[in-house]
């Protein structure tokens, strides 16, 4: 496994978004954030987002330079419309605008119509929880349609990715989920690797469940099954219904629509739980909780109940140590992507930290 | 099948739950909001809670008059204590005050410690759902442990039933579900009927899944699975710390505290959808889902694709023509109620509504 320096990869990802056209404020925040969602381990959405993000800026289907619009402000409410800039960038702006609110009233949300792709939601969510905040972000994508509803076997929905974070003593809570069994992203890896899912997560056209990532290729298309599958699967599709009803018709823009570019739809919402029962009750409920759950009796063969959010902090000190690991074939995009911009790829590190990471 | 006139359950309901102590306009607005539950079709959570909440009067666990207390007031987030006070009062005084907020400022939070059982959730959404409003309430009850956290086998957690109720054109969807497979009830209901659950909703001590509800009988004792199950149960289990983490954190009152006494813990929160992308955009996106999602084609042998609410609304029309259904098993308990209290139990419908009932 190669280790990587967080500074190399983030220049990397700065200079390749720049050549891309990126305006250099926003190259600068979007390469910031996915370096930090690969520090969380989240290497799906980290650094590996630039390989399909250099498309969109070239196309123009992602923004490259100018603001969000603010289409309604109620004060502790408010839509944007994102332009389709780059989502990073949209919600670094959102949240300083939702915190600043939410510190003096307590709680702030918004409603965004037209971002482009938002990343790792726990990345985002961090910012505000380790600022004393409660932080919920969902979103959606109105021009996407890979889960059906329970019942049926036409897909209509995205998956529909939810997020909450909030403040714990030792490191936050990163919940970080979706309405779908798995997602785009692992059905397009299954594919890619020409491996199954191990458990039935897809539904082919014809209603039967199935491990086949490649019924999404059919004619007529299968779909990702919702949370709880064919078992309970209407718990996931209401989940699913709850993010699209705040992401599009709160944003007031949607399938209605019928947008054809990738965009996102995103539901913020910011509060400041001194302005409940205050931030100390607050901790001690919420170190209680975990503390229970990770002294908890784990099924025999398993390891110790995790909390979400304790994979990020462990993630977060290894990288910090021995620098970042990327799975090969992101590296394999990412190298691809800098030869074609005629840039040096980082060399991966060697002596103390590389040692370390072996021992 | 028995019918029953409203009217006449109302009557009963009002006439057990003041004969059992509670304050007079409590006990009109308990009666009320539980057949309209019965409306709803949600016969587990109608008039059928007055045979559990007789012993809680009883017995002073449920505080037969006197006010919510404001912990804290910020204007749009407030801290109420419930005092144990029957919680379908308690949420009626909280939904009133939310939204006259909502309409003023476009949204209101607040968090509720030691109210008694708020009983059906969607009975409670739908009333702020009528008039505009996105409703959203999730409520724990810090005293009991049913749900064991995803990866270990002691029991910690409440279900966690969230609901959100949001207007359409036709009728409000109800969306109200749980973070675990299934609810304390439905695990009643079957140990009572001697019968198991068609799917391997439950986990023994021991972290075997199995369809036993004498599980929760065990010592140690055995739990309900996460929605998930052992498939994907870590998605049920963020559900549920979610939902404790809003309603005992924010509300600065849970597992801390160790209560012993049934009792809720609420997170409610209106938004008015005007206050954000427009009424009208609201219901053209809802609406265009809702009909998407309806037309769409059905596994086959399955029928037609439901939206949440639509099964309500239904009940509700026949509710209206021909009485209220009660299953046989709740018959029983409350004619058992009714007898004790020396009151008549209202004769079925005949005649009219009765034949229009059976044809």
């Amino acid at each position: 496994m190669e280790h990587f320096d967080r500074t190399a990869l983030y220049d990397l990802a700065l200079a390749l978004l720049s050549q891309g056209g990126l305006e250099r404020e926003k190259a600068e925040l979007v390469a910031e954030l996915l370096i930090r969602t690969d520090e969380i381990g989240v290497s799906t959405h980290g650094i590996s987002m630039v390989s399909y993000y250099l498309p969109e800026l070239a196309n123009g289907n992602m923004s490259r330079a100018g603001t969000c619009e603010v289409v309604s402000d109620r004060g502790l409410v408010q839509v944007w419309d994102g332009n389709y800039l780059p989502g990073h960038w949209v919600m670094k702006q959102a949240l300083e605008s939702c915190m600043e609110r939410a510190a003096d009233a307590g709680l702030a949300a918004m409603a965004i119509r037209r971002s482009h792709h938002i990343g790792c939601l726990s990345t985002l969510t961090r910012i505000a929880a380790l600022k004393g905040f409660v932080c919920y972000i969902a979103t959606s994508d109105p021009s996407g349609k890979w889960v059906a509803p329970f019942g049926g076997v036409e897909p209509l929905l995205t998956p529909n990715p939810w997020a909450i974070g909030y403040p714990a003593t030792d490191h936050p809570v990163l919940i970080d989920t979706c309405a779908s069994i798995t997602t785009v992203s692992k059905v397009r890896e299954h594919i890619n690797s020409g491996t199954h899912f191990e458990h039935p997560w897809m539904l082919d056209a014809e209603g039967r469940a199935t491990t086949d990532p490649n019924v999404v290729n059919d004619v007529p298309m299968g779909s990702i099954l919702p949370v709880g599958g064919m078992d309970h699967g209407h718990k996931g599709f209401a989940m699913g219904l709850m993010v699209e009803m705040l992401t599009q018709a709160l944003s007031g823009h949607g399938r209605v629509e019928a947008p054809k570019r990738w965009g996102a739809n995103v539901y913020l919402q910011v509060m400041d739980p001194a302005a409940f029962g205050g931030t100390d009750a607050f901790l001690a409920q919420v170190d209680h909780l975990n503390a229970a759950c990770r002294a908890s009796k784990p099924i025999p063969g398993h390891g110790p109940v995790r909390i979400p959010g304790d994979r990020a902090a462990r993630s977060r000190e290894e990288t910090s140590s021995s620098g970042i690991v990327l799975p090969e074939e992101v590296l394999t995009r990412i190298r691809a992507c800098a030869a074609e911009a005629h840039l040096p790829f980082p060399a991966s590190l060697a002596g103390s930290a590389a040692r370390k990471a072996q021992a």
